[in-house]
C-alpha cells in the first residue's frame, strides 16, 4: 500500500501515541518507513525508557535489509543527535542506504536542534521537516515540550461535571456524575501522567485510591501527590496506602512536619494568604522526578491552579444530566473581562458511552 | 443503488427533515421508494403545510408509473387514513400496483392509528412498521409527538455558554460568548420553531431582534413571546418591531394591561409566587397556533422551565472558554439528590466550528 508523506506521519503518530505513560522523561515518538517507491514497510514507537527509539525498532520490523535501499523514514521527532542511554538514532540512520529522513518537530532543545538533521545531511541524505499538522506533533510530544520549555511538570486537570458545569449538589454530594465508561477513561489517563495531584478534602471526602486500575498499568510505580495545607491528614487505614507504597506518595505540607508519619515522609512548601506557592510544589514534583502530573481535586484546587495559569491540558467529562445550584469547579477562578476567559486550543469532544469527554490545550504566553 | 429497509428508513428521516421550519402543526414526513428489486427509484417529503405529503411528493419522482409495479415504499410515519387539506395518503397508495408500505411510526393519534395500515392491508398491499430507529424516527416527528401526547407546545431551550456552565460574567456581561458559526446555527433553530421565547430582562439588556436571518426563513412570519411581568416593556424603538409586525409579538404580562402599547396587545396571565404559570403560558401559545417555541432568554427564565419540567429540548452551544465565577444558566434550579439530576435522552454532541453544539431530550414522566 502506498502512503502519502501525511498518511505516513499520521501512522506515525498513532504509533507513538502506544508509549503513553511509559517513556517518561522521555518523547512519544512514532516512526513509519516506507520503500523507495513509498509502500509502506515497517512502524515501531519509542516503546519504554531506557528501552530502543522509535526509529530502532521500525527498522528492527523490516524484515530483509534489501529494502531500505532507497527507503524512507518518517519519524514524528528530529532523530536525536547524541549519544544517550541507546546511541544516536542520526548516527545510525546515517549508515543506513535509506534515502530521505522526514520528521515533524525539530528537537525542542535549542542546543543541539537541528543536528540531528545535520548529521543525516553530511551522510547525504535527503531531510526535511514536514511542516505539516503541527497540532498533532505537538500534542504528541506536548509533555516533554512543555518540560523542555517552562521547565516545569506538565499539568492536565480532569473534572467530572455535568452539562450545567456543576461537580458536586450543594450540600457536596458528587458520587458518581458521570458513567462507567468515563471512569474507565479516567483510569487511562491516570497511568499515562507519572503521578495524581489532589487536596486533603478530596481524601477526607471521598476516601479514594486514585490509582490506575488498568492492567496496562498495574506494574508501573504510580505516584500521588497531596496538598496538605494544615499537615493534619492521617494514612493510617486510607486506601491510599494500599494500593502503593509510601515512598510513591509526596505529601506536600504548608506546615513543617519532621517525622514521617505512616512511613509517609512530608514535603514543607511554604504558603502565602492560605494557598500554596504552586510553582514550587511544581518545581519539587520535578525534581522528584515528576514529569507530568493530573489532578483530580475539589474546586478550591483546580480553582487555584487554573487562576495561577498552571494547567496544561483540560480533561473534561461531562455527564448529559443537569444539576443546577450545585458546586462550579471553576467556582474560585475570577475573570475581570469577557475577552480574558480562559481559551481552549486544539479543542475537541468524543464520546464515552452516555458521557462525553471534552479536552484542550491552555496556552500561557 | 439497492437499498436495505434500514438504509431507505434513514434516507427518509434525512429527506424529511427538509421540512423544518414549514410544516407546523404538521410532522415531518420523509419518503422513500424503491423498486421491486429494492433499488432507489424516489424521495419525497412534506414540504409545507397546506402542501403535498411526503409519499405524494415521492411518487411524483417516479419518472416512469411502469416502475411502481412491486415497488415498496418507506414512510416515516404510518399513512394517513383520513381525508384532510390534501387527501388520505393511505388510499392514494391503496390503488396503486406497489407490493408494500413499511412505515416508521405509527399514528400517534388513539382514535385514527393503525387505520392507514388497515386501508392498505385491505387493498392487499404488504404493510409492517419497521421497529426499529425508534429514537431517529421519533426525534425527527417531536413536536408533532409531543402536541399530540401532551397538549401543548414542544419548548426548546437554547443556551450559549462556557465550558464551566457560565452564561455571563458576575456583572452581567455576555456578548459574545460563542462564535459566529454556532450564532448562525441559531438562526436555523429559530426558524424551525414557530415562536422565539425571551424575558423582559434579555430584551432590556441585549436589546436583541431574535429573528432568523437565515435565507430559508426571510419570507416566514417569525413570532416572537415575551414575558413580562410588570407588563413594563416600552417597544418603541425596540428592533423587536423593526424585523417584525405588532401582531406578531405575543406579550404576556403579569397584570393587565388594557390598551395596546405601539401595536402590541398584551395577554394578560395570572402569575403566582412572582412566576408566571408557565403550563396557562403553553396553553395561550398554543390557542395563537404556536405548536414549537424556543426559549432565548436569562438564566431565570430557563430555570423556571426547566423546574416546571417544561423543557423539551436543550440546544447547548458551549465555547471552549471558562469563565469561572459568573451567572450559571441553571442557577435557580435546585436538585435535592443526584439520582434526580435532569437526564437528557439520546444525547449527542456536533461540532460547530470552535464551539459545541450538544442536545438532547428531557423526558418527563
Amino acid at each position: 500500500m502506498k502512503l502519502t508523506p501525511q498518511e505516513a506521519m499520521a501512522l506515525a503518530i498513532e504509533e507513538g501515541k502506544k508509549g503513553s505513560g511509559f517513556v517518561s522523561p522521555n518523547p512519544l515518538v512514532g516512526c513509519v518507513i516506507l520503500s523507495r517507491d513509498y509502500h509502506f514497510l515497517a512502524k515501531g514507537y519509542h516503546e519504554r525508557v531506557g528501552d530502543a527509539h522509535a526509529e530502532i525498532n521500525a527498522l528492527k520490523a523490516v524484515h530483509d535489509p534489501a529494502l531500505l535501499v532507497g527507503a524512507h523514514v518518517f519519524v514524528t521527532l528530529e532523530p536525536c543527535a547524541h549519544k544517550g542511554r541507546t546511541g544516536s538514532c542520526a548516527r545510525h540512520l546515517a549508515t543506513l542506504p535509506i534515502a530521505s529522513v522526514t520528521y515533524g518537530i525539530e528537537d525542542p532543545n535549542p542546543l543541539v536542534s537541528g543536528q540531528g538533521a545535520r548529521i543525516l545531511r553530511e551522510a547525504g541524505k535527503q531531510v526535511q521537516l514536514l511542516g505539516e499538522m503541527q497540532s498533532e506533533l505537538e500534542e504528541l510530544a506536548e509533555i516533554f515540550l512543555l518540560n523542555m520549555r517552562q521547565r516545569r511538570p506538565f499539568v492536565s486537570l480532569k473534572i467530572a461535571s455535568s452539562l450545567d458545569g456543576q461537580v458536586a449538589l450543594a450540600d457536596g454530594t458528587s458520587q458518581w456524575i458521570t458513567g462507567s465508561a468515563a471512569r474507565k477513561q479516567v483510569q487511562l489517563l491516570r497511568g499515562y501522567h507519572d503521578a495524581v495531584l489532589t487536596g486533603l478534602g478530596t481524601i477526607q471526602k471521598d476516601n479514594p485510591r486514585l490509582n490506575s486500575r488498568d492492567l496496562r498499568f498495574i506494574n508501573k510505580k504510580q505516584k500521588l501527590v497531596i496538598l496538605d495545607p494544615s499537615g493534619s491528614l492521617q494514612f493510617r487505614d486510607r486506601p491510599l496506602l494500599q494500593v502503593r507504597s509510601p515512598e510513591d506518595i509526596l505529601w506536600i505540607t504548608g506546615v513543617d512536619v519532621t517525622d514521617a508519619r505512616d512511613g509517609v515522609v512530608a514535603r514543607f512548601v511554604p504558603m502565602n494568604d492560605d494557598k500554596f506557592d504552586l510553582s514550587a510544589v511544581l518545581a519539587l514534583l520535578m525534581k522528584a522526578g515528576i514529569f507530568s502530573v493530573m489532578i483530580e481535586a475539589g474546586p478550591f484546587t483546580a480553582s487555584t491552579f487554573l487562576s495561577s495559569h498552571l494547567v496544561d491540558r483540560l480533561y473534561l467529562f461531562m455527564a448529559p444530566s443537569l444539576i443546577g445550584a450545585g458546586q462550579s469547579w471553576t467556582s474560585g477562578l475570577t475573570i475581570p473581562r469577557l475577552d480574558q476567559a480562559l481559551r481552549l486550543r486544539d479543542f475537541r469532544c468524543v464520546s464515552c458511552d452516555e458521557d462525553i469527554l471534552a479536552t484542550g490545550r491552555l496556552l500561557w504566553s
